[in-house]
């Protein structure tokens, strides 16, 4: 915690939560982390993500470890356990994460997999004894989020929403901004994300599998800031779409635009997209001024400005570390996550509606 | 047109309409400004605008002069007249604009009223032999905009739209960039226009002079840039409008925001607010990479980028002034206007589109 951006950006997650009830100084805690166990985590799913982001973040997390693996593709296994220094016993199938339960090393399964496997690995998970973060969108609907949620609810485990931007100090203080007012009241936020989504024979392309396309994969992150932002749920969304590519996306959106209106009157018009790069920012127009992030939802690089022409601007994290170590720290100190399964649920709930008013050619009431 | 970005300007506009039929130099172009007689133009309306805008622009022009005024404000017209040296004869009401069919001096009626007086003053502008050309929206009805092009093809007059953001030299690159998809196909339009629209007692705010608020007012220049980056007409429209402050908007909307799916695969997402000031840009998002204007629609300070870093800068231009000699040369040349009547109808009917999606809740078909 000598990183001053990063006790910033921690203190600001506490504080969203619960003021945590004791006070410790530096010292005690460098004190209390040396002492402390790390929890282990266990990945659930060894595509790119994991390969390339969170195995290597888990290298610099205070609070946890990488501890595990579980892979369908047994070809992947001998070069993680090397590289990780992993015992065989910590190596599961997805047919094996049943036996997690007696393995004392696990703490905590981060699932990985395509979205419509976040439900049976989560509840395989939470039935082993295990908390679960899991990778955004939550699942593929409404009522297989809520299945996952009275999973680890029955467990007595945590579910965590893989939202690694609400611990990234720019959209802190975002947040903050647009809470405070600190530029006035918001009245407009403009959010998009969009990406050149890659070759045709991925999963994201199927829907079976991901329960959709661009609005699931990276408009959810639109969507994230227009709620983290306003600290409401929308009450009606109206969109459309367009598909250009009916080939490549035949069975999933391609690019998705929608409009929100919030209980406190902000408006917000976004969009998502598989085909359009580049876009990928979020702006928050207050009466007196906006604030913007650009890009805003990048592994890195994040830049912000404001119109005052004050900064916005901290030193870069690793973000991936910053929310495992904030969900194992939930974990130890008994505390409720900012990014629950139950806010991962309420992103599917609007975006389930999006998809319906694009169906419907209706505003969708939620 | 010793300025080199005011004649790419004029090859632009020329080119969008029909390649001239003559080749004219530098040298034989001046010589034939020497011994042209201006147009002269009537002021129809003394607001704000026509004060602060468009009579200092005539001072500029080459190709027309300020000639006359039409005001209903007695007190007005003796500065104006002093100020810009006007023949009583030249000085009408808003009652003897028919006079007007005997002034020579006269050749063409800038209607600057509120929109739902653009008909009216049209039509008598019209019956006395003039050519108009109006300020946007040019009504607040497809009928009624029908009447003022019905009108000026009876009396064989050419009506304009005062749309000067096409005579710009950052929108007409933009333009340029977007039709010769020199980054590639664009994808997706944001496009938003928002200011603070100042004291509760202005027309703008009454729905019988109006026809609507930030829409009608502003959101016309956002829906203008999709539609000229584009070159294509919205095929379906969805939006959605929140109101804070239902005192001061009673009659008309305080913020809108829409999306707006083109021919060609093309999604916009818009907005146009009363309320909050500062979004003022359009960003254009292609295969591969964007560009952006941004302020895109003040009167000055037009700013443009693309995320390849090449240069979207030009010289500033007096964008009444470009506009209104455009208008001149259309009428010496007897060639068609960018601007026509029907471009300012197109608009019009989009936006009663949107209007009606908000009313409806349904995303409206054009």
């Amino acid at each position: 915690m000598h990183d001053p951006s990063r006790r910033r950006f921690m203190q600001g997650a506490t504080a969203a939560v619960i003021a945590a009830p004791f006070i410790s100084t530096s010292t005690t805690r460098a004190k209390a982390a040396a002492s402390r166990k790390k929890l282990g985590v266990a990945l659930c799913g060894l595509g790119r993500l994991s390969t390339n982001q969170i195995a290597p973040a888990l290298q610099k997390t205070e609070r946890c470890r990488l501890a595990g693996i579980v892979t369908g593709t047994s070809g992947k296994t001998q070069a993680w356990r090397q590289k990780y220094d992993l015992p065989a016993r910590s190596v599961y199938t997805y047919d094996t994460m049943q036996r997690m339960a007696d393995n004392e090393d696990i703490d905590i399964v981060y699932v990985v997999t395509p979205n419509a496997l976040h439900l049976e690995h989560t509840v395989a998970a939470a039935q082993a004894g295990k908390h679960v973060y899991c990778e955004k969108p939550l699942e593929i609907s409404v009522e297989r989020c809520q299945q996952m949620l009275d999973a680890c609810k029955s467990a007595e485990r945590l579910l965590g929403t893989a939202y690694r931007c609400q611990f990234e100090p720019h959209h802190r203080e975002s947040i903050r901004l647009a809470r405070e007012q600190e530029l006035g009241p918001v009245r407009i936020i403009e959010a998009g994300f969009g990406i050149d989504v890659g070759p045709p024979d991925q999963w994201r392309l199927q829907h079976a599998l991901s329960g959709g396309g661009a609005l699931m994969d990276v408009g959810v992150y639109a969507l994230q800031a227009t709620r983290y932002l306003t600290g409401e749920e929308p009450v009606l969304v109206s969109a459309t779409e367009t598909k250009t590519d009916p080939v490549k996306f035949k069975e999933v959106d391609e690019t998705v635009a929608w409009t929100a209106t919030f209980p406190s009157g902000v408006l917000a018009y976004c969009t998502a997209s598989f085909k359009a790069g580049g876009i990928k920012n979020f702006r928050a127009t207050a009466d007196r001024g906006w604030f913007e992030l650009d890009p805003a939802y990048y592994y890195s690089g994040i830049k912000g400005s404001r119109s005052d022409g004050k900064p916005l601007s901290f030193p870069p994290i690793d973000m991936f570390a910053a929310q495992l170590d904030d969900f194992a720290r939930c974990i130890e100190e008994r505390q409720p996550t900012i990014v629950s399964g139950e806010e991962g649920m309420r992103d599917v709930r609007v975006m389930t509606a999006i998809y319906d008013s694009i169906r419907t050619g209706r505003a969708v009431k939620i």
